[in-house]
């Protein structure tokens, strides 16, 4: 059908609502808005399928807005097609409590499927999203029953496209072959800095043809509506590879300051806010002005979205009756809750057992966990023999073409891209019904800092394998050594970290990892073998902290996590016999954990009256929360044989008994003395 | 010359050693060096130009091995080629204390130019030394005085190939033309994984050449020593795109596992070593057997570069003479000494001076410092106009084929690649007379955390101008709020975080960063305008804390950072009309600064009997290092406009106040109430 004027007017519709918000909240970026508004009106009335009045529909088209600064596109188009966002949550843009932040947030307005706005990670989510779709239409869909068909679009711009995590995830959606991944990349030769010219002359296409993506360009992004479908329609036909369209537009179509950097993060000048609004057509003098023909018109793409749901449901029911087995599984998985009785499979282990390193720990948990929870679905940054992240029995996840594995596979093969792994499970995680893991060093678990950052705001289950987690490494050296990584996202709020000293508190880690639906965990494994404890049981690992040793009338309280627990206890054996002094010793797999139990629960692990030192052989930033004085470890490690830097550095039971020794005088005189969880106020949550 | 017998016995001479310091260490990665070994000794004896006697001669190739883990090449050359590294010392690979770490560090072993090991940073670092030498050339080269004209060789391999940061610099390199820059890319289709084929499968050489690189290919790297010496020959005749020369080689030549994932980070089994050696013509029963006229081959290389060492002196003696003021402020840079006077620039605030953002204080020290430190160099991730990070006058470092500016220029356009601009910093810091910054969102210098991080371990001084440091930022909202970025950075050794309060503490800052010549530098600095407060100066900020506001008989004590700390001064107002309590005001710009203080003056500070409370809106994580009790925000911060959000979360005189008497109240019981100075026992440093 060609496009008509009421077409135009629902562009122009979209751009003026941009620049009525930006201008309202006098901050925002009308520039993106303006630029894409024509390909956004063609995506979403001519291919997108979706239902504003039930957003979480599993097989609905899946779109991302990369260059999250341009949200306004995002909400006008939301707020058009019905979605549960009003004109009054559109002049409320940018405000306090809003449902329209200045970067869109998944939990907080229906309709966004990612958090995005740190640039590359909506491009690195949409390849997860389109990873997911892949998966399910591998594993439910039968002859008939193309139950999960959805694609993933995507908008980047040249900040993204400058980003190494969308150039690691584009590498990866290009091996892996992603025929329903879309992604429009907005062309318009501006970044903050100006013109691209200054800073990035690449040639992007070729970039991507090189990563193994089909390429498109639509050279006149302004206008050429019916270009736009073309590319759009071209996409679709090539299934064995992601597609990226090129589309050169104009920042800021209709303002003065269009094509300039002038108009990509800042309001247009209230003249020239009236002179785009007169351009098209609109009243200048009234903001927020939405014709009621755009309403229908967009109503009605809305209307198909409904009946296209309805459709499905229909599927799917027939679905069930076919194949009961598949469609119960697939209820339980989009109903996001795990299998009956899955806890069982979690390993419980005796003080008797051997020794285990507790990143092998992890992995007979996730093997466990393979037949049971289907759902979960994960790999490694290319250390997999490392990491131990592979179930014996997985299936790799790879397109057929390569003889390597089916997208019915759940073992992922990230390569050498922490990144993006991050992203992508972010996507992942964001499509529903799976919930994703990956593994690397826990030092390049830093690489991802930007992304697991998003998990934690985003609110998604992931998963992380960080093993070789601190000096225990060895012979790698300080490069490889984590010093600051447990500080730094135990001060990301909404994220776990979690350092369990052996096989039971690994089960119990795993299960509150598993069970916590809108948080990300890291789980800090070690390379080398740890003692399974006496006292440890996973009943009591699920708390956070536990007293594996209590003693009436103790001196002092050890706390510790991971793989210094077993030394502590020791240290606890070379305090009474050597100097008969009585240490309580506590485990610590989890602050945030803790943190969430009763005042009566954590004072009874870590009460008043006695001092308390934590070992942990990291930084100590931030244990003076648990305990009076903190042995850790401020500055880098050391390469050489683990028991020798562990002994260099005084990990040790003799080096631990000596500053307990050291923390009992020094407190001695200080009445009453608190444990450090009693606190003068509450912190805001 | 052909080559002779010799070159192959001085080539299977750095493969046998790497397998024998691989056996002696049971531990490390024999599968590199073995396969690169043929391109090392082409490499450094046909072309490299270095003096062994004097590993800093500024004018030297700069050689960096990406793929670290493969150290042990780079350790067989220096010690063949007589750097100060002994054949005990290869026998120490990977141990406790020796110059044979397990990954190269620069300050551990004479001859290595960068701290690599974490994927793709070395790449990164590459580009950056060569920014370095195009800086140098265009500035002090002079018609028959070619003082610079050095190449930088970088090797890496496919898991650098997949990590985003050598993806951003190689289009940050391919933009800026770097002619001597030459990278080999080790193409032996083997990752820890396994084959490339199951997750690396794009065409690396496309993608560089869109990246705008000169790309070669060597399709037999094991053995065709002339093959690789034209293409390296060829790479230098094209003087304005950097090469990429893909080299096909197998890893491990000569295992038994050669060509295989078994050969990559495991030593070879004892009778595959002794296979090898035989293979190679080596007596099987021997271990670190150097041949006498290997040695000699290499010790006629290094003499060649002392002379040209020589050389080079004797032309920039000359250079001095007739080129008096560039001779000497070259010669200064080298002796890494900065100008005379130079302080005298920083500005000097009154308390009656306007309240100015500190990312606009920190606009006019950069401004004031360009005419005066030459050695300043940097630029901002796309973010110019919001970091103010670009002195008025500047030139900007472009190619001069841009007409945007010369390789002379100061000012680099980093686009959005924060990650690789880290990276890109180390490398030119570590090429010497250069200081760095770089500036971006505080919330994204944790895009760069895995570079930050080599900036801390590898003791470079690189200067990271992190603005927009808090919910201060306002409408952009918690995607881009920082919580968690200072207690991250703050826990990481060797890394100064500052955050001043106002335009003397600005000074101050700058004045400690420029002047600690092995420590890198995040300054966090606001987006919002900050008072000129009354009693700050230079001379007390840079003592990383102080006493703001003393009062005989206090309460309590206020410690607060940047743009808090105006707010907890109308805080200690407000206490002691509403409530006659009397606090006492302390400023904290740096804690590393303030830890490097004498006890004496941390107490003076900090003083014993009185309550200190912390005030600061981002993660309290570690404060209680120096409060009692800590006010800050340890949740994810909001989108709208600043004033709004701070009351949000009562980051105002009121909500100070508030819990300032809960924290009196609170510790009035305990006695003897002590400093948060005195602890215990000291921490290993
Ligand atoms: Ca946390
Ligand atoms: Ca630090």
């Amino acid at each position: 059908m060609p496009y008509t004027e009421l077409d135009q007017k629902a562009i122009n519709t979209i751009r003026v609502l941009a620049v009525d918000a930006t201008s309202k909240a006098n901050s925002g970026h009308p520039g993106a808005p303006m630029g894409m508004a024509p390909i956004s009106h063609v995506l979403f009335n001519k291919f997108m399928k979706f239902n504003p009045k039930n957003p979480k529909w599993i097989n609905r088209d899946r779109f991302v807005l990369s260059n999250g600064h341009g949200c306004m596109l995002q909400y006008a188009l939301l707020h058009l097609f019905g979605y549960d966002l009003s004109l009054d949550d559109l002049k409320a843009f940018r405000q306090l409590g809003s449902k329209t932040p200045g970067h869109p947030e998944a939990h907080d307005t229906p309709g966004i499927e990612v958090t995005t706005g740190p640039l590359g990670q909506g491009f690195a989510n949409a390849v997860g999203l389109a990873m997911a779709e892949a998966h399910f239409a591998a594993r439910f869909n039968k002859p008939g029953f193309e139950l999960f068909d959805n694609y993933t679009y995507c908008f980047f711009g040249d900040g993204c496209a400058m980003e190494g995590v969308a150039s690691e995830a584009a590498s990866q959606a290009g091996h892996l072959q992603l025929g329903k991944l879309i992604c429009i990349y907005d062309d318009n030769h501006i970044s903050i800095d100006g013109s691209t010219d200054c800073a990035f002359t690449e040639d992007v296409m070729m970039r991507f043809e090189a990563y193994g993506w089909h390429t498109l360009h639509v050279e006149n992004g302004d206008e050429d509506l019916e270009a736009m479908e073309k590319a759009i329609a071209e996409a679709k036909k090539v299934t064995n590879k992601p597609t990226v369209i090129k589309l050169t537009t104009t920042i800021g179509y209709g303002s003065k300051l269009a094509g300039t950097g002038g108009v990509h993060g800042n309001p247009l000048k209230p003249d020239d806010a009236q002179n785009v609004k007169s351009k098209f057509g609109f009243d200048p003098t009234k903001s927020f002005d939405v014709p009621q023909d755009v309403y229908e018109q967009y109503g009605q793409a809305a209307s198909a979205g409904a009946a296209a749901e309805a459709e499905w449901n229909k599927l799917f029911e027939a679905y069930k009756k076919e194949y009961a087995a598949e469609g119960a599984d697939l209820e339980r998985r989009l109903a996001n809750l795990l299998p009956e009785g899955w806890e069982k499979a979690l390993p419980v282990y005796k003080p008797t057992d051997p020794a285990i390193a507790s990143r092998k720990l992890s992995e007979t948990v996730l093997t466990k966990l393979y037949d049971v929870i289907p759902e979960l679905i994960g790999g490694s940054a290319d250390l997999t023999a490392s990491n131990l992240t592979r179930a014996k029995d997985a299936t790799d996840y790879q397109p057929e073409s390569t003889g390597l594995g089916t997208y019915a596979g759940r073992y992922v093969r990230y390569g050498v891209r922490e990144h993006a792994m991050g992203a992508i499970m972010n996507g992942l995680a964001a499509y529903g019904g799976i919930i994703p893991f990956g593994g690397t060093f826990l030092n390049f678990v830093s690489y991802a800092a930007g992304a697991v950052r998003l998990s934690s705001v985003s609110q998604v289950r992931v998963i992380w394998v960080a093993t070789h987690d601190s000096i225990g490494l060895g012979e790698d050296g300080p490069t490889h050594q984590p010093i600051e990584t447990l500080a730094h996202f135990r001060a990301l709020p909404n994220c776990m970290v979690w350092r369990p000293a052996d096989g039971n508190e690994v089960s119990g880690c795993y299960y509150v990892c598993l069970t916590s639906k809108h948080t990300p965990s890291i789980i800090a494994l070690s390379r080398q073998n740890l003692p399974q404890l006496e006292g440890s049981t996973i009943e009591k690992a699920i708390k956070g902290a536990y007293v594996l040793e209590e003693k009436p009338n103790a001196d002092i309280t050890l706390i510790s996590t991971g793989s210094e627990v077993g030394i502590a206890v020791d240290a606890a054996k070379e305090l009474k016999e050597k100097h008969n002094i009585i240490a309580r010793v506590v485990s610590m797999p989890c602050w945030e954990v803790f943190d969430a139990q009763s005042k009566e629960y954590r004072l009874s692990v870590l009460p008043d009256g006695k001092p308390i030192l934590s070992v942990e052989v990291l930084s100590t930033l931030g244990w003076e929360r648990y305990a009076h004085e903190s042995f850790g470890l401020n500055r880098f490690g050391a390469s050489g044989p683990y028991k020798e830097v562990y002994d260099k550095f005084e990990f040790n039971p003799e080096g631990i008994a000596k500053r307990a020794l050291q923390t009992i005088a020094f407190w001695k005189p200080v009445t009453p003395l608190r444990s450090p969880i009693n606190r003068a106020f509450e912190q805001l949550i």
